[in-house]
């Protein structure tokens, strides 16, 4: 039986631990918060899907995908992302219109770089609109709904990268790519890399190159939007100048929603993924800069994705949404809290007695601890026969256990224990004798005094 | 683009919706406040582990494990329990005693029966008790924990069967099991089906087969340890005699505890996993047994599955705890109480007018909304640029939202709102003009009034 085994999690996964899943949950809690304000519904999807659900919907990425082994029936996959798994539902259930949240792990073999939050198994939360309305409003609500989570996480100074996958389109053609290589050239990557690789190994014509780049170095705020709106190249591509459209109806939705200055108009962001079809957008913050980490959410517009899944013909169920990295906020915000462990028990219950007659009262602790329990009061005791004192107080110690409920040898006979505040320092006190009828009273009402 | 899959998530999983997401999370809520209500830290571990982490562990139902495919790197299969993982993370941690829960998807290639709460893909909430005691005092309280959760989750009336694993391997050695034999014939199966495989496939002599059915039929309380403290056979074979000291010591622990009325000594309980050393158990629901539900939780002792895996010999970290079936809990309460779908937005905000001039107040709406988010409001608005109110009032009705905020044209302009208790069916009202300025003020107030 004792076959060694390494004792180490997958490449690229990792256990959460108490404080840290403090630190997780208090994310997705504030994050669940701005969701609901909002109006999204939760849904949860399963960890893998059919893998032809997730064909074609990732480009070069899909690469990455984690496939069950084949142990007869179904071929599966797990999840990349939950945008795709959103989209199949809504077809699935033919649902034209909502608004839902789904924080969950998702999975990517990518290469791992755990310290920067860079993982192969991570959370995502992200929050989606659904539904055919009048243009850039649900856009613009999600872009607010993005700054109104980074603002609550307080997770510093941030700025919001936004492009538009039309008006990329627009620029690639106006500069003279291929078809062919429209798709491929708008990748994540920074503009140099992508630059290298169509010029060595997809044979773009490196004067094409050079007039893409003059574009793609631009940034700004509205102010782009008018210079992009007086260039005659730009206004008279239709994917472009639709683009153009857009954003000016964005500009101003951002304005009503005091956002314009965390907003940076990039011509240089590209999302890899292949089904964004309108804007897109990335955060990045000062930490996340400073340490290389990337952008902390992400996400656009995608209004085709559901209708390829879709069993009726030309359904469209346009969709915009972002994604939150929870790995890169709890990077950011460990880094800069020290995270206190805490143990969230009340009370521990104490035997204090000795001599070769005494019982170690365990019956009696388990009994005070149960009317403690089924009072909804936290408590705990030493699983221990006849235990010291020492260990006791030790315990509750690691614990930081407010309050002592000891059982004395005399004392509990006559139906009574004593009450004692811990962390004080003062080993004069005796703490306070109660009747055990009277206890959980004495308890809840401390607790209360001491804010508990 | 339009290639048509088959719209349905795998076999045996399914997606969680709003509605249903709300009773889970509240059973999740429930069951995490009982376990740190006892001292217990959460833990997260991956979906995945390295296959050899798992292998081993399972017995005859290893078969159910889900691998992931061999993409390069690891073998790595799905989680079966939550379990394993623990003891893994115990030991490659070095961790002696903790009190940890950890509530998760497990994942089974099982048959499943979806509307029985069996699925492929299922969530277990597990508390475990890991560390080095005196005896049978974690073990009663982790009863107690099982106990209490059932209780707050008001499942109805419930029986906790218990037995002892070396009571059954000393029941077997009695009856004249060969060794070999011992670990196959400790089947979750009921005895009838574990006695013809046996027999039939295993050549078990049929008379001991007998002898074994005369004490699997035993059930009792206290009165049952009694009948076997008396029986010769029993406690003449060490592993069994110390069974029944094991379980002299927890029936006066259970007493203790007040839940002795809970439990059934039942000879013919057994779990199939290998792991169990000690007590098991398995809780079952007057609503589980009238729907062959199965159990709602299921939990044992075992001592020997950390050092399994330790890097340092002789380690040994005991290890006790109990699992509950979320999605069996779930199909019991749902068949019990209907549940009320609600959004949880207070405020819609709506734009009334009309005439060629007028803009629809987009702009003014999304600013309007934009100072409820930030004072933490819930708003929604209809994402149309003219709206009519007829279609603002059916969508504010759908969310049953409390209130509207009504920008009039010819108030708007004035700085002025319309603040409307909806859902009242009271046409006449117009509501209550309010200052921009007040508003948020205005609508806490309302809201608090409303209890909202």
């Amino acid at each position: 039986m004792a076959l060694r085994v390494a004792l180490k999690t997958p490449k690229g996964t990792k256990d959460w631990c108490h404080a840290d899943i403090r630190l997780r949950d208090h994310i997705f809690a504030t994050i669940a918060a701005v969701f609901a304000a909002h109006g999204a519904v939760p849904l949860d999807t399963p960890v893998f899907e059919r893998s032809e659900i997730l064909a074609g919907k990732y480009g070069q990425d899909a690469k990455l995908i984690y496939n069950l082994q084949d142990q007869g029936g179904e071929l599966c996959s797990l999840r990349y992302d939950l945008t795709v798994p959103f989209a199949r539902w809504l077809a699935m259930n033919n649902i034209l219109q909502i608004k839902r949240y789904h924080i969950a792990k998702v999975y990517r073999r990518d290469q791992p770089a755990i310290a920067k939050g860079r993982l192969r198994e991570f959370y995502q939360c992200d929050f989606d609109i659904a539904g055919s309305f009048d243009p850039m409003i649900p856009d613009a609500e999600i872009i607010k709904i993005l700054c109104k989570v980074l603002a609550d996480l307080d997770i510093g100074s941030f700025t919001v990268k936004l492009n538009h996958r039309k008006l990329l389109d627009g620029i690639f053609q106006i500069c003279g790519v291929p078809d062919s290589l429209i798709r491929p050239i708008s990748s994540a990557l920074p503009w140099d890399a992508v630059r290298n690789e169509m010029i060595l190994e997809k044979g773009l014509d490196p004067l094409v190159a050079d007039k893409i780049a003059s574009y793609v170095k631009l940034k700004g705020g509205h102010d782009l939007l008018e210079i992009l709106e007086r260039d005659p190249a730009i206004t008279s591509n239709p994917s472009a100048s639709a683009a153009l459209k857009d954003l000016g109806l964005l500009f101003n939705y951002l304005a009503a929603l005091s956002i314009l200055d965390k907003i940076s108009f990039d011509l240089s962001l590209a999302r890899g993924l292949d089904y964004y079809t309108g804007i897109i957008y990335e955060a990045v913050t000062q930490a996340s800069q400073d340490d290389s980490i990337g952008s902390v959410a992400a996400g656009g517009r995608y209004d085709d994705l559901v209708g390829m899944f879709a069993n009726k013909p030309n359904t469209i169920v346009p969709c915009v949404g972002i994604s939150i990295g929870v790995e890169r906020v709890f990077s950011i915000l460990k880094s800069r809290t020290p995270i206190i462990d805490q143990n969230s028990v009340q009370v521990y219950v104490m035997a204090f007695g000795g001599g070769k007659d005494w019982t170690g009262f365990i019956a009696e602790r388990l009994s005070i601890c149960n009317i403690l329990w089924d009072a909804g009061i936290k408590a705990e005791l030493l699983y221990k026969n006849k235990p010291k004192p020492r260990p006791q107080f030790e315990a509750a110690e690691r614990g930081k256990i407010p309050l002592a409920v000891i059982l004395g040898q005399s004392e509990y006979p006559n139906g009574q224990v004593r009450v004692k505040k811990l962390g004080l320092k003062l080993d004069s006190d005796q703490g306070d004798l109660v009747n055990i009828g009277d206890l959980v009273q004495y308890l809840l009402k401390t607790l209360t005094e001491l804010k508990l």
